[in-house]
């Protein structure tokens, strides 16, 4: 803190990423990251766009990348808005869409940490929905006047999962009453869930943000997107181009592009995934634990013999990060990213050896 | 434009950067680009790391590159802060540091087209002092109270360069009576001027910005750095990490990196710009030209008897590509990026046929 921060800056609790700890090698199940290499055709595209040409600005407009994500979801380049990951779409979001002179936006008491932080960034109003005790997000109690609601689905770190037609509900009354935007913040969608992208068209006052990072395992490349009406991706142009005219480099984009025309692999590994997931969640059932159900790339479990703080604690002793969130209604549950078969065997077991 | 969008939006003009037309091949000398390649060591850096560690989140706190660029400053890494590109740096710092609540921010009046638009983004008030009719910043001019000072040295569009005592007065003058940040936009310090750096550690109210994208041939790679107290720095990651945790992705931590390992190369390329620059100043100056004295990678030109519009016009028919901002005070002006020595002589042969 100094005396040359204004106002705003002196009150903000910036968001705090899982750690990266580099005292030693850890089965590393904190950060949702994918445990499969990206497609090999990204890596070799990457490679080749890797020259002298790198001393020429990228393209503004990002139109390439932009027309690929259209046609891979059947829309046209002015509904698809690129970013350098989902987390600096989210923040363009809040500063083009929610007022502070309106009234509060909505989102689950349970859900991504980061949202509250926008909000205070943008000196936003915000009311936190409760969830229901087994995290499912009450659908009806979003139908109330509001300055615009956001919501992952599947929802973090619960991994807890509403359906499309639930979803619509949401999208319908705002569209129909509040008139105001509805975000759904789809950073984990392709593993297993479907996605509100089928009711873009229907209703311009959806966005959808998604991101490489997870089911394309391009953590590492920072390459976000938001699907929409062309109004509102105009209106997260004109923030963007208010902060930054080049947000994705040259290589990012590249790697972008080759990442959705190669299908077969992206099928593959978020099967892989899904399947891994569906194994860990029966194994951690049988030795008692609590294991929400899951549409993500990782799960949220408790166990009634063991705090999970104490856990926590004594994973990562074993060689074994894990995400822990010491806060109210979730401060005995672990959230744990499906690693690759063998870390997950590997956590199994070391599991096991602690209860 | 919708009704989704917040009442700022609605009102924000964004930054238009120099076009990149795809219609044909010019010889580009509109975005100051640098007409050499980067480092063959950044090229080959990055090509090695295009591997399977994509999947992974690069570290948020960029440690090795802050300390990379710390050690070639002589400073520590808490007095360093990195971004995509200077100009999200510059955002960031116009969200930290300068209050809505507060006087007036200064900046001169002809100057870099984007701080407006962040006064605007962030609803702050502005005034412009105006240069002289040489472009001289007065700054004498900016002894007055005020909610923080922002300057490029050299200026942009024009080029023109203050010595650092005279930055000095301004740091100085803030730091004793405003109490304020004085901001120094060093995009281009590296063609000839003396950075603000070495007064950083006599003034806590002082933060230089420099970026890779000009002097070390990175445009495509986005990075920016800041060069400040490590209160300022602090207040930069306080806004950044609420905004996204992790803008840099892996490839450009890796590249920067190697850019700052390659000093031959690094003075070998700026001391050929310097030189063309000169080249080509002696040789406008020759047919007439008037070109404000530049310590910049690009000039700032004017002919009494060709209208700037005009002369862009027609060297963008004949294939090449310059600057114009039709804009009061500078609307007969050009400016021309400095390109490689047998792209200022197709330049220049190109131009001494239209006149």
């Amino acid at each position: 803190m100094s005396k040359y921060w204004n106002e705003n800056t002196k009150n903000l609790e910036p968001y705090v990423p899982g750690e990266q700890p580099k005292d030693k090698q850890y089965i590393k199940l904190n950060t949702n990251e994918n445990p499969y290499p990206p497609s090999a055709k990204v890596i070799a595209a990457i490679k080749n766009a890797a020259n002298e040409d790198l001393r020429l600005y990228p393209d503004p407009c990002c139109e390439e990348l932009r027309q690929t994500i259209a046609g891979y979801y059947n829309l046209t380049a002015e509904q698809v808005f690129v970013g350098n990951g989902s987390d600096e779409i989210l923040a363009f979001s809040f500063a083009a869409f929610f007022d502070p002179g309106e009234a509060a936006i909505l989102f689950p008491d349970i859900t991504y940490n980061f949202y509250p932080v926008y909000a205070d960034l943008y000196r936003l109003k915000y009311k936190l929905i409760p969830v229901d005790n087994e995290f499912t997000i009450p659908v009806e109690r979003f139908f109330i006047q509001n300055g615009g609601i956001i919501l992952p689905n599947p929802n973090a770190p619960t991994a807890k999962y509403l359906p499309i037609s639930r979803i619509k509900e949401i999208v319908e009354y705002n569209c129909r009453y509040s008139e105001r935007i509805v975000i759904i913040d789809e950073a984990y969608i392709d593993f297993g869930g479907e996605s509100a992208v089928e009711l873009l068209n229907d209703y311009p006052n959806l966005l959808v943000i998604q991101t490489l990072s997870k089911s394309r395992s391009l953590a590492g490349l920072r390459i976000g997107f938001a699907l929409g009406h062309k109004d509102l991706i105009e209106g997260l142009e004109t923030i963007k181009s208010s902060i930054n005219s080049y947000t994705l480099d040259r290589l990012a984009i590249i790697g972008a592009i080759e990442a959705f025309k190669d299908e077969e692999y992206f099928q593959e590994i978020r099967r892989k995934i899904i399947t891994t997931r569906e194994y860990v969640t029966k194994e951690l059932t049988a030795i008692g634990f609590h294991v929400i159900d899951s549409r993500a790339n990782f799960i949220f479990i408790s166990h009634s013999q063991i705090y999970a703080g104490e856990l926590y604690q004594k994973l990562r002793e074993k060689g074994v990060l894990v995400r822990y969130f010491n806060k109210p209604r979730i401060d005995n549950f672990l959230r744990i990213s499906i690693g690759s078969e063998g870390e997950m065997g590997s956590f199994l077991r070391i599991l096991k050896e602690i209860l």
